[in-house]
């Protein structure tokens, strides 16, 4: 049967030769049938960066966006992180911590970290919060995290110059952690008053594709460049105030745990005029890269997660 | 045309043998064409519990799951009921009654109950509000309710330990009311001030698939009890204070009126702090099973509405 | 290739006698690769109004309404804009102007005038806000704009008695503006406080489809009719406030420039109370005709966009 697939594939791809045929390649994507870019690149051995359909183990059929290049390709983007309004202090928009207003009788906020929920479009991911039901389906080893521009178009994501940041994991952590960030923020909720300082989740070491170590540290406040070590993922931080965030990204936090400065995501509760997607990376004005305040390329540009 | 399809289906399904078979084999519901899960029942003689493809009158395609076990099978799943956040009053997430806050301006709220917005997923239809085309396009006889707990993943909704509370109706009550909800409460809108505690529209005797008429008078407050019977489902209550209520689940208002503790839906405007999609389940503290309030299982469990 | 499409669609048309084979080629409208309504009228040959598939330049897939019958078809749905709630002042749902409430720190509101998010679906294009990828993608010449009565069923959409106002420009503007309503609004941006009353952009004169110069004008209010010209479609009107509106449907403001009253759309921050989608057309209450209020008909009216 695969074998038929592929010969119909090989067989369509050679009418692709114009214009029509471009749209038409894109719309026979819809006749394969996996799980993950992954199992689009095992399988099929498709090699080429772009939209394609993947279904859910019940069925459910989205499209996401593949990057087949990246150190062997195969990742699969599950989420996006955009902060529609940094003025915003957990309003619409804010699906990555709490819509609910800042309340500690949701110590959860919106919960989007760990439950099932889905929104946004792949097109859309760096206009617009996105989330697809690949982030709960796919047992994934590793994550890859691309920092893009807001608003850049699809058909740029891979150019390697419009990136700010972009590295992967490469020691397959997401096995012990249940093969996805769902299953991760079960075992470390993303919530507030879970713990203390102490309490983050698991530092893993990450692979640069654009950027390195000092370019990390360049990216965020200089007060917070005091705080934590680059070369890292970490996942469910703890701030002073018992807030917690999801990801502090290229960066692993050490001392002073001023997180919401440099960590992105929540659950619903934060100190004043901090809660949200970007919880607090304009503390000391809006994308000055002085004090606590991230760079503005940061600070606008949207995080891309990919699971491998 | 059809017997070439069911042919096509079998000698596919003879390929089902393996995890890419499970996955392809979801992917080839996609070439049946239904309006219903009852459709798919009878025509293509469907009888696996999952998720299908249906297309609207217009043509509009979209997911969902079908029951296609209880009582003879046919049953799609067209809405779902979820609480995120029962300390939100008429906030971003409470669809099925408002998201504008309490406003007597807005005797309707989000109007969802009788227009044709969709939101949601099938998959996150236990962890978010969920509407689909089904729900205003589909013309059935009966329903059918289940109330399975918050975030239940899919492949377990069907297991009937799991469930709160599950029951139909048989006596293709929906006849009466134009095929389906969005027209049965075009008939009773859920709207505030419309009329009084008498004006409430339909009660329909129920068939239980899991509990009976005791386990579902103990899933409500104590308070409650006294002013319902159970062994009905009832639509477009209206409580003391002119609130308008969708559904009366499990039990059918007799005397009092206080329908906001045991009543779901509602329009755009309540008592204080009592607007919500679970409006006031938590009057005595959530979850407690005293006074008024309902006990935490029912207040913590999804409402799954189906029609066949 | 695209021969045996042609000849595969019409051995299927033949089945097409019965219930089924309407459903069934509604489905298999799916197999047609086309990026507008044009393309599916040039290529395809197809002729009838409804529900087809598109695929954007990225393999995206979507459904929305084509007008195959105005001024030779062609016109594919790209947006609607739908006033859920006239007393709602840049409160959820306002997806046209802003959802995160009237502040002058956000200029651009939602900024969906400009982005790639999409919402909504093209069964509820008259009961919510609609906006497909179309928007965004594909390249145009002109415009379509039907008033539509709210709530509306997609099959009535077509009867011209239904409508409110209809018409499209015929002198494909569209090419002096990058094509789309997308690129169009990069070049005037919908920002509050951008410019003042003089900058508008381009007005365009219209060709009616249903309506005329003197019904357009009996549309709005009379202190309205004093201050615009009826014939044309007028993009980024900006007020006395310098508050920016999208749109000024069938009119060009000449004097005045009060436009919240007969322009929609809008950034995020404008007069107090005046904030929404359709911005002040309630100012001498609602839908009463009077001073600054447009008509009833006009207020209850969704604004259908197409592109051809």
């Amino acid at each position: 049967m695969f074998q038929i697939l592929v010969i119909l594939h090989k067989q369509i791809n050679s009418y692709m030769l114009s214009y029509e045929g471009h749209i038409l390649k894109l719309r026979n994507r819809s006749i394969r049938a996996a799980r993950s870019c992954k199992e689009l690149r095992d399988r099929y051995d498709e090699r080429e960066d772009g939209v394609y359909y993947l279904t859910t183990g019940n069925g459910m059929l989205y499209q996401t966006y593949c990057d087949m290049t990246t150190a062997g390709g195969g990742w699969t983007l599950v989420a996006s992180v955009h902060e529609n309004s940094i003025y915003g202090r957990c309003t619409v928009g804010d699906r990555w911590s709490s819509q609910q207003g800042n309340n500690a009788d949701l110590p959860d906020g919106d919960g989007n970290w760990s439950n099932r929920n889905t929104f946004g479009t792949v097109e859309s991911a760096t206009s617009d919060d996105f989330k697809n039901p690949g982030y709960y389906d796919i047992t994934a080893e590793d994550m890859s995290v691309w920092h893009i521009p807001n608003n850049l178009p699809l058909e740029f994501w891979n150019m390697e110059a419009a990136a700010v940041l972009r590295y992967h994991t490469g020691n397959r952590f997401l096995r012990l952690y249940g093969g996805n960030l769902f299953q991760l923020f079960k075992q470390y909720p993303v919530r507030y008053n879970v713990g203390s300082c102490g309490d983050r989740g698991p530092a893993i070491p990450i692979v640069y594709d654009h950027g390195d170590k000092e370019s990390t540290r360049m990216l965020y406040g200089p007060s917070s460049r005091r705080e934590f070590e680059p070369g890292f993922i970490t996942f469910r931080a703890i701030n002073y105030e018992r807030a917690a965030m999801a990801i502090c990204s290229g960066v692993k936090p050490t001392v002073g745990y001023n997180t919401e400065h440099y960590c992105i995501g929540g659950g619903g509760y934060f100190h004043p005029d901090q809660c949200g997607d970007f919880p607090s990376f304009d503390y000391d004005r809006l994308g000055r890269e002085q004090g606590w305040s991230a760079s503005r390329e940061m600070t606008e540009a949207a995080v891309l997660l990919f699971y491998r």
